[in-house]
C-alpha cells in the first residue's frame, strides 16, 4: 500500500476529465492536480515551449512527495513526455499509450480516426503509438484548432450551431474515411462527446483519453501494490496559475462537482 | 527632435495591427515590439494575472531606452493601464482614450458599440471614457471570446462559414440597437474588418483601436517636440515569448510585410 497522492497536471481545465474518472476508479486515493490555467492554451504553441511549460508543471508537482504523475493532457504527452521522461525518475504516464491500446482494442476495420490541438496532430505520437500495435491500422488525423476554445467558453451543448458547424467541418474528412474508432485525442473534448457523437454516428467508438489514463493508472498502481485503501475517502487539492476562484467556478462542468475552497493559486513561472 | 525607440507590446499578434499604422504614420521612427505569443490570449484571464503580465511586459520594454510606450493591446489597456502609468515614469498610450475619441467624433445618433474580450468588456473602460466625453451616448458591448481564436487560427477572410456565424451571433444584438459607430475594442479585429463590415452595413463606421493608438502617439510625440527625423527610415525590432520562426511566419498577415530575421525570443517570465 502507497498512502502518498498522485499528481495530476494539464493545460487548463481539460485535464479534469481525467481526475473525474480517477475519483471513480480510485475513490481511496488522494489528488494533486494542477492546471495551468494562466497559460492555457497549448495547443498552438511551439513544441520548445510547450516543454519549457511541462517541466515547470511537474517540478510544481514534485514539491510534493508523490507516488506517480499522470499527464491529463494530450498536447504535453504528444509533445514532452519524453523529455520529462528522462528527467524524472517518478512514474509518469500519458494519455497516448492507453488511448492506443483502447483504440486498437476496439476497431474492427483498423480505421481509426485522431483529432487533437495543431501541437498533438503535428508531433504524429498518437499515430506512432498505434501503428506500432496494429501495422494495418489506417489512420485518419485532424488538427482542431477551435475546439479548446469552444470547450473553454463553455459552448459544449448539442444545438449550439457554432460548435456543431465547427465539428462538423473537423470531422467531416474523419467521417468520408469511414473510421469506426476516433481517438479524442484531448482532455478536452470529452466535454463535445454528444455533438461529436451526433456527427459521427452512434457505430463509431469514441476513445476518451481521460478515461483511458485513469483506467492505465489504476491497473499500474494495482500491479505495482501501490494502491491506497479503496475504502478510505481520497482527498483531492487542486491548483492553478490564474485565479482560483476562476478556476472553482468552471470546474463543476468538468467534474460534475463542487471544489469551491479547495483551490489555490500557485506561480507556476517561479518553477 | 527624440532619436530614441518606441516601444510597443501586445497580448500576441494583434498589436501589429497598430505597428502597421505606426510604420505608414511615423516612418521615421524605431519601434520595438513585444508580443506575448508564449501567454496569449489574455482577454480571459483575470484581472490579477493581466496586470502580472503586463507589468512584464513593460520591464522588458523598460529594458530599451525608449520615448514612449504604446500598448497596443486592448485587455492591457482596460485592465491594466492605470497600474502600468502610476508605477512607470515614461509616457504610456493605451487604445482606449484615443478609441473613444474617435467614436464620439464619428456618432452622429450618439448610439456606439463596443466589442472586446471578457477582460476588457467586464473591465468597462471604454463606456467610461466615451461617457466622459458624450454623457448622453446610448452604449451597448459585447463580450466575443472566439473572435481571438479566430483570428489567431488565421480565419479571417469573407466566406468562411465559422467565423461569418461567430460575428452573426456577437453582433447581432449590438445591429439591433441601430449603433452608427462600432469600436473594435481589441487589435485583433481590424483582420476581421471584411466580415464585421458586412454584417454591420457600411453605414456603421467601425473605430480601428490599433489605428487610433497610432495616431494619437504621433500626435503626442509632435506636440513634445519628440519625434525622430521623418525622412530617415525607421528600424523595427520585434520580440515574442514564443518561437521566433513562429512569430515571423505569421507577422505578415497583419504587418503586410516580411519580417524574417527580424525577430528574436524572449524568456518573459524572468522580467
Amino acid at each position: 500500500m502507497d498512502t502518498r497522492p498522485i499528481g495530476v497536471f494539464d493545460s487548463g481545465m481539460g485535464g479534469l476529465t481525467a481526475v473525474r474518472q480517477m475519483i471513480r476508479l480510485l475513490p481511496g486515493e488522494d489528488i494533486v492536480y494542477f492546471g495551468d490555467t494562466g497559460r492555457v492554451p497549448y495547443g498552438g504553441r511551439s513544441a520548445e515551449t510547450i516543454v519549457r511549460y511541462a517541466r515547470q508543471d511537474v517540478a510544481f508537482l514534485q514539491s510534493f512527495d508523490l507516488k506517480a504523475i499522470v499527464i491529463a493532457c494530450g498536447t504535453v504527452s504528444t509533445t514532452a513526455m519524453d523529455v520529462l521522461k528522462r528527467e524524472n525518475a517518478i512514474p509518469i504516464l500519458g494519455v497516448v499509450q492507453p488511448a492506443a491500446n483502447a483504440a486498437v482494442k476496439r476497431t474492427k476495420t483498423g480505421k481509426i480516426g485522431v483529432i487533437g490541438t495543431k501541437a498533438t496532430i503535428r508531433s504524429g505520437a498518437y499515430e506512432s503509438a498505434i501503428l506500432a500495435l496494429l501495422p494495418a491500422a489506417k489512420l485518419t488525423t485532424k488538427a482542431c484548432p477551435l475546439l479548446v476554445p469552444l470547450v473553454e467558453d463553455g459552448r459544449v451543448r448539442r444545438g449550439d450551431p457554432v460548435t456543431e458547424r465547427v465539428v462538423e467541418e473537423y470531422l467531416a474528412p474523419v467521417k468520408a474515411q469511414g473510421v469506426d474508432t476516433l481517438v479524442l485525442g484531448c482532455t478536452h473534448y470529452p466535454l463535445l462527446r454528444d455533438v461529436i457523437s451526433d456527427y459521427m454516428g452512434s457505430a463509431v467508438s469514441l476513445v476518451d483519453t481521460g478515461e483511458e489514463a485513469a483506467r492505465a493508472s489504476a491497473a499500474l498502481l494495482a500491479e505495482q501494490g501501490g494502491l491506497n485503501d479503496p475504502a478510505r475517502a481520497g482527498e483531492r487539492r487542486y491548483y492553478a496559475s490564474d485565479s482560483a476562484e476562476d478556476f472553482a467556478a468552471t470546474a463543476s462542468l468538468y467534474l460534475g462537482s463542487d471544489i469551491s475552497n479547495r483551490v489555490e493559486r500557485v506561480a507556476i513561472e517561479t518553477y
